[in-house]
C-alpha cells in the first residue's frame, strides 16, 4: 500500500485482517455462507446453530468437519452433521448467498460472483482526486451527521464528486444498509453508474461495502478504519481505488493509488 | 437507564438509534428483511436492489410502496413491483428471516420470534456483577486481543464470570460471527447455558447481538459503545441486563440494572 500524507508519499506493508467466506452445510445441504476471519471454524458453525435455535447444545451435534471431497480444499467449507433425532433445518432456514458443490469455496469465488453480476466496469475510470481533497471528506461527512453526535450507534455513508462536494449521506445502524441507502439515492435519482465519484464509510472496508461501491460503478472507496484482505483483493480486481486508515492528514491507499494525486 | 460512574447512581434519559426490521417484497414475493434504521427506506429497498443485481437503475423499478393491506401498517414492509421485461429474482435469491404475510412487522414480532425459539430464561438469572469489575472488562479484552492492535480491523467479543474472570475472547471481521464463535465454544465445551456470566462487544450492542446473547443463555451483554432501541427492547423483554458506553470508570445501564451492584 501507499502511505500518503502531507509531507510524503511512501509505499509500505500494512498487516490486514482476513476475510474469506465459510459455507455451512448441515447434512450436505447449504445452510449458510458467511465472511469471517478464518480460525476457529467448527465454534463459529456451532455458535450458528445455537443462536439460530437449531441446536441448543454440542450433544445435539454428532460432527463438524470440513468438507472431503476430492477438490482442492480450501478450509471454507463445513459439513455438519446434527445427532440422531435432532430435527434438521428446515428448507426456508437456508440463506443463500454464493454456495458451491466442492468443498473449493474461496474469496476469489466472491469475487467473482460479484464481479460477474456488476454491468459496471470502474477500471476505466478516469477520476483523479487531490489527496488534500480526500483529507478532507471525514470533516465534512461528520458535520453532515447530526444523529451521530447524540447517539453514538450509527454508520454513515457520503456520497462525493471529486471535487470533494457532499452529494448525498445516510445514516444507519448498520453499514451495509447506509451504503443501500445513497446508491438507492443515486439509482432513483437516475445517476447510475456513479462514474468520478467517491464514496466514504464510517467504519471498516469490508468485502461487502467493497461489493456495493463495485455494483453502482463507483471508482473510489474510502474508509476512516481497516479494511479486509477480502476487501482489498476485490477493489485490485476491479480496478477499484481503496482507501484506509484516512484520517487527519493522512491515509492508507491499498489499490488505485494513481486516483489519488499528491 | 442507570448511569453509574464510580461516584455515583443516577437515572437518566438517554436518545438511542432506531432500529427496526424492513421486510423487501418484489413482485409480491419476500426477497430480504433487514434491520434498519428508520428512514430513507425507498433508497434502502432501490439500492438493496441495485448493490444484489437484480436491477441497474431507476428505469428498472416500476414502483416502491409501503404494503397496502388491511392490518395496521407499521411501514416496515415495502412492496417493489419491477418494470416490464425485468426478471424477478430467482428463488433462490429469497434470504429468508422472520417473514410475514401481513404489512404489520414490526420490532415486537422479531423480539417474539427471538424468544419463542430461545430455550434459555435469563430473566430469573440471579448474577450480580460489581461495577467495579464490570469497568475492567473492556481492558481484559483489549489485553486479551493481540491481533487487533495491528490490524485495527477485527470486532471482538469476550466473555467472563461474574469475577470478571476472562474465559474466552473470539475476533472477527464481523461481529456477530465472534460473537457465534464464542459462544460455540462454550457449547463444544458442554457450557451452555451460560448462566451467571457476562459477555462483552468491542461495539456497538444491536438486536442480533442481543439476540444471540439470549440463545445462548447469557443474562448481562456489555459494549463500549451505544445500543439500538431494539436491542434495549429485546433486552428489557427478556430480563437481560444492557450495558452501553463502558469506558473508563462508568457506564450506562440500560435495562436489568439490579445486576450491576455498587
Amino acid at each position: 500500500m501507499t502511505r500518503i500524507s502531507d509531507t510524503s508519499r511512501e509505499a509500505r506493508f500494512d498487516l490486514l485482517a482476513a476475510e474469506e467466506p465459510l459455507e455451512i452445510r448441515v447434512g450436505g445441504r447449504s445452510l449458510a455462507v458467511t465472511m469471517r476471519t478464518p480460525g476457529n471454524d467448527y465454534e463459529l458453525a456451532a455458535g450458528f446453530l445455537v443462536t439460530e435455535g437449531l441446536v441448543s447444545g454440542a450433544d445435539e451435534i454428532a460432527s463438524i468437519t470440513y468438507c472431503t471431497g476430492p477438490e482442492k480444499q480450501e478450509y471454507n467449507v463445513l459439513d455438519v452433521v446434527l445427532a440422531a433425532g435432532v430435527a434438521p433445518p428446515s428448507a426456508t432456514a437456508a440463506r443463500p448467498f454464493l454456495t458451491t458443490s466442492s468443498c473449493g469455496l474461496c474469496g476469489k469465488a466472491s469475487i467473482d460472483t460479484v464481479r460477474s453480476k456488476s454491468r459496471f466496469d470502474v477500471a476505466a475510470d478516469p477520476l483523479r482526486v487531490a489527496a488534500t481533497v480526500v483529507c478532507e471528506l471525514p470533516g465534512r461527512l461528520r458535520e453532515a451527521q447530526k444523529v451521530f453526535e447524540r447517539t453514538g450507534g450509527l454508520h454513515a455513508a457520503g456520497l462525493f464528486d471529486a471535487q470533494g462536494n457532499l452529494l448525498c449521506v445516510r445514516e444507519d445502524v448498520g453499514r451495509h444498509n447506509a451504503f443501500d441507502k445513497v446508491i438507492g439515492w443515486a439509482a432513483l435519482e437516475g445517476r447510475l453508474p456513479l462514474a468520478g465519484h467517491v464514496i466514504l464509510a464510517s467504519g471498516r472496508a469490508s468485502f461487502e461495502l467493497t461489493q456495493k461501491a463495485l455494483m453502482a460503478g463507483i471508482p473510489v472507496l474510502a474508509s476512516v478504519s481497516a479494511p479486509s484482505t477480502l476487501a482489498v483483493e476485490m477493489a485490485e480486481e476491479a480496478g477499484m481505488t481503496l482507501v484506509g486508515f484516512l484520517r487527519g492528514q493522512a491515509m492508507n491507499v491499498y489499490t488505485g493509488e494513481h486516483r489519488v494525486s499528491t
